[in-house]
């Protein structure tokens, strides 16, 4: 009954083999091993892209500020929600990869509303005074669980495009929102507008492992001196390597969001006869509020997950927001057992 | 015959039996899950420092990096050799973790000269337009293949201790100095004057996991937050932690290295026989002039190290330096062939 | 008619009287000179704080910038205001001279509500995950004009204090709004539980300097590295000197601001005849909605100020918001013919 | 008797005459005013660059520190010699401004050997592990008080040129080397390869002001930029401006250099009698060894400038190396006072 968050769970098996199979003999170290050639390939064949530049690195933190900082300057503003990843969880990670860069938190929910977004570029920078502007970061799902579709996906680009500025697509759960959609790889980025997205790995399924995929080829050799200058380009890169490798055969990316949504759908029938759900959760993650005693009752039966309120003190029928995540390992039966525990 | 690097060869099947049982169910994450601190607290243990503040990275480039930055300020500057690895190897890692300090390289040779460290010092720092005194970064074994022994160590960080600075121990090859001294961890580190190590695990069989140790835990909560921010703080924890949880037990990591230097001893003997070693290597790593022909006939049969000098051009009897790094899977038999070919 | 900026207009005749008297012989530089110390000594006398760490520099971004670096680390956040200078005026200095700390920007006016302020405290920082709490950052007069009382001040002074957080003052009108609230500095700053206070020169007469001012001096080494390295250190600091000297001779700084203050209060007395007027300026800003036809009108005849729309295109009845700055050069005369040109 | 530094002299009375002609009425902030026009163009004039942007700024420091910044990323390397201001001088400020790029120590001397500084960058670069090849930053006059003739600076900037590397010009003493070759500016400049040259105007009569000027404006707007995160604009840069305009006017700059160059070699032809002469100064900086009683009996006199070691304890007649700088306003009686105390 672990349902804190997608980072939590096991590596299928076939991470595991890969790994094995990598683990044969000497190979060149970061990142010019045959392998990782290889894997790069299949990567820029799966984006349709053949000309991007596709890197590896170990954490989400990282591929997102590396993909920044290769489009904002110091002097620049990064356009994102307020709930974002970039601004709320990453203890100034954004400002430390970009040398000084703000953040500009736009709007109130956690997907840009175009309108707003256009009034908040158009009214930043224009003086040497000011912030100029940077790129606007996407995050695809959202920090909230929700996705753009790709037509609103393609609203907000377009607006970026209207200023000419750059698209960042974090995609910490990239493929649970392209499963969603029912959409490729290549129609949820380049197709939609993005110039560099983040094809997450680690939240679904990988031990650490994040894509960083650029369209334009031209930041290439900056991305790389910024890898290495962060301690982030790995001698031993063939096992980082060995991780994609597993996540792209037979689409098991796909496969094991797939799962993780599914189980967030089961979950979620439960969950609102007892509570009320927030927004209409597509993914693998559900904001819900459920009276405070069904949380008490569940964390003393050993379920694990985030409440944003105390659960011990107060009216015990008050009802008390939470979040839900669901990776691909959850079982049915836990789901289930939860469910009966909250009486669902 | 792959001798370019110990950052070239497989890990030993312990590492990967022991992710494999790490992988088991769901885990919390961010280095808060049990084994974490079970492995934290075997560290603690091994180095005889129940104090220490101790966190596992997955580069050796951040290793460093990050205990500098707890310990220079940006208007500080840190003193190095000129062939220092966070000097020579880094793209400018060390000044962007610490904010833009300086490395001040002292002396001419891989080795701290207490008597030149102490003239540098002396020299450097002292009014506020100069870079300030900030911490003595060694290097242990050294980036030439050398050791200090812990009379040479006591002597660098009592120069240091003279000036009230920090020393920072750079182990990337922790392990090969340490049991070629057959002196324990706590020897080699606080024992000596050391007041933050990084013991090495990636170039000694490990997939990429090296421990920091702070010997005094004052810089503990500085570090965690520096390393979030430098995107190196895992999710998955747990895939480090098992790493070194392997390299732990029935201390492997003193086996790995043994190995090394034991193969590197092996190669030495022959290598002396048709070429001219640089210094008296007594870890995994050689530096040794042979005719060029030779290392052209090395090459076209297969073998892999670094040449500083052209191979293909040049006099056939003319030297040519070379660097040879044994890792612990090199067989015998690859090195008794690399000398056959050699005529060694 | 020059209502834009108080940076606009020239220095009175002691700055230049006081220029030309330092200008004799030679001076040690840097701010080692005895008329440094001297000056130094009566702004530690002004501010009734005789341990106090005193530094002048030229500008009033780095003064801010430098004061808030020596109390916020890179992975923190700085709370102030959304319309604050250091949010909306200097393309990411704060940002650059902390090495990355972030801005949040609480509440929605140009004031701290205590009650607001102490929810964003409350409600950021708490994990590695976060931007941790840093120094919350109070203008006084306000970028809209508007003044804290003294127990205003000490209401916010006290939010931050009760998270045991620094309390940094940006008096870039420091001595407008102290003449207004009538307050000695002392009562203005440490009184009131300010830690680092900026004592504005440039916007009130002088060519450009302003004094920082550390309360509690224990930052005081780290201010002179931190200002040397942004390049800040006057070698001929007399000439920085000699302007804060003739601004506190007879109490030249609160003479110039009350003459301001007076310009401004004629100018109000006009204005809010033919506009509308925004809250209840007491200081020398005056923010004002006029048809505009009245703007179009006085540009017309050499007026010139802000206006935050297009003056030329559009309804000519519709009010249009501009800014309205007094310096203390201004004469009655020119406030007179401006008002005679909008018929007020 | 005051030879310790040309930033510690009075200004000539034109500067202040045209701080008063410039204290007139209202002028725009920020470099938007008539005069910076003027002297801008003035600047390019001078220059022979009438594509030039040109900036003024108030200190060396930054001067040098934001053009080398235009140049530089942060994984770059800057190459300059070891006694550069650069490197010795600045608290780590050309770090600071860079994002944290490295200063390649090239050569023993404070002039570059084109041979040895060929070697030097050759040898650098070249992978992703290494700070990448950057500026060449050359000071002339150089910190040592020598100059390069063209024919010298051509040969430098040459060695930039293969690699492709933009050069960078440190001219504090711009003027001095300047009329010591007799030269013009543009010779010195652009003719001879330098891309971005600082003409220095603090050490040679100005309050403190510095002018930037690239001879490609492609920087332009990335200069103003960080000029101003760096808290470098001056809201009333009009009284920057006058500075120069008044250096400017019948080569007042000129005048000042050749004074003071004249003043040394006066002093010059005085201590070659009783010390010897390090190198052959020609421009305002001496560098000679007197035996330590000259020093001391001088100092007891009221002289002052640098010794290079203790002056009151040691043998009387061992010599103590020691810096003489001269400025244009130094009295010849005072120097000939000095001489006559040490006897010379």
């Amino acid at each position: 009954m672990f349902f804190a968050s997608d980072n939590s769970g096991p590596v299928p098996p076939q991470v595991l083999e890969a790994l094995t199979r990598a683990n044969e003999g000497h190979a060149k170290g970061y990142g010019t091993d045959p392998l990782t050639e290889e894997v790069t390939q299949q990567l820029r064949d799966l984006f349709e892209a053949p000309e991007a530049a596709v890197y590896l690195v170990a954490t989400g933190t990282v591929a997102n500020c590396l993909a920044l900082a290769c489009y904002a300057q110091p002097f620049d503003t990064v356009y994102c929600t307020p709930p974002a990843h970039i601004e709320e969880d990453e203890c100034n990670a954004p400002e430390f990869y970009t040398g000084g860069a703000k953040l500009t938190l736009v709007g109130e929910s956690d997907r840009f509303e175009p309108s707003v977004l256009r009034r908040a570029i158009g009214g930043s920078g224009g003086s040497v005074h000011n912030a100029q502007r940077g790129p606007v970061s996407i995050t695809q799902a959202t920090e909230k669980g929700n996705i753009y579709s790709l037509d609103d996906l393609r609203a907000v680009t377009g607006v970026a495009r209207e200023f000419g500025l750059p698209v960042h697509l974090d995609g910490a759960r990239f493929a649970n929102a392209c499963v969603a959609l029912g959409c490729t790889p290549a129609e949820m980025t380049w197709k939609s507008g993005v110039d560099v997205a983040v094809f997450g790995g680690t939240k679904n399924g990988l031990m650490g492992v994040e894509a960083v995929i650029f369209f334009d080829p031209e930041k290439a050799r900056e991305f790389e001196l910024r890898r290495k200058r962060g301690g982030h380009l790995f001698s031993k890169h063939r096992y980082l390597t060995a991780q994609m490798q597993a996540y792209l055969a037979d689409d098991l990316w796909a496969e094991l969001a797939r799962t993780a949504n599914a189980k967030s759908t089961r979950l979620l029938a439960g969950l609102q006869k007892v509570g009320k759900i927030e927004g209409d959760p597509r993914v693998n993650m559900i904001f819900a509020r459920l009276p405070r005693k069904l949380h008490a009752r569940a964390f003393e039966a050993g379920a694990y997950y985030y409440c944003m309120g105390d659960i011990a003190e107060g009216d015990p029928e008050e009802p008390v927001k939470a979040r839900f995540v669901c990776d691909w390992s959850i079982e049915d039966a836990e789901i289930d057992r939860y469910l009966e525990v909250i009486g669902a």
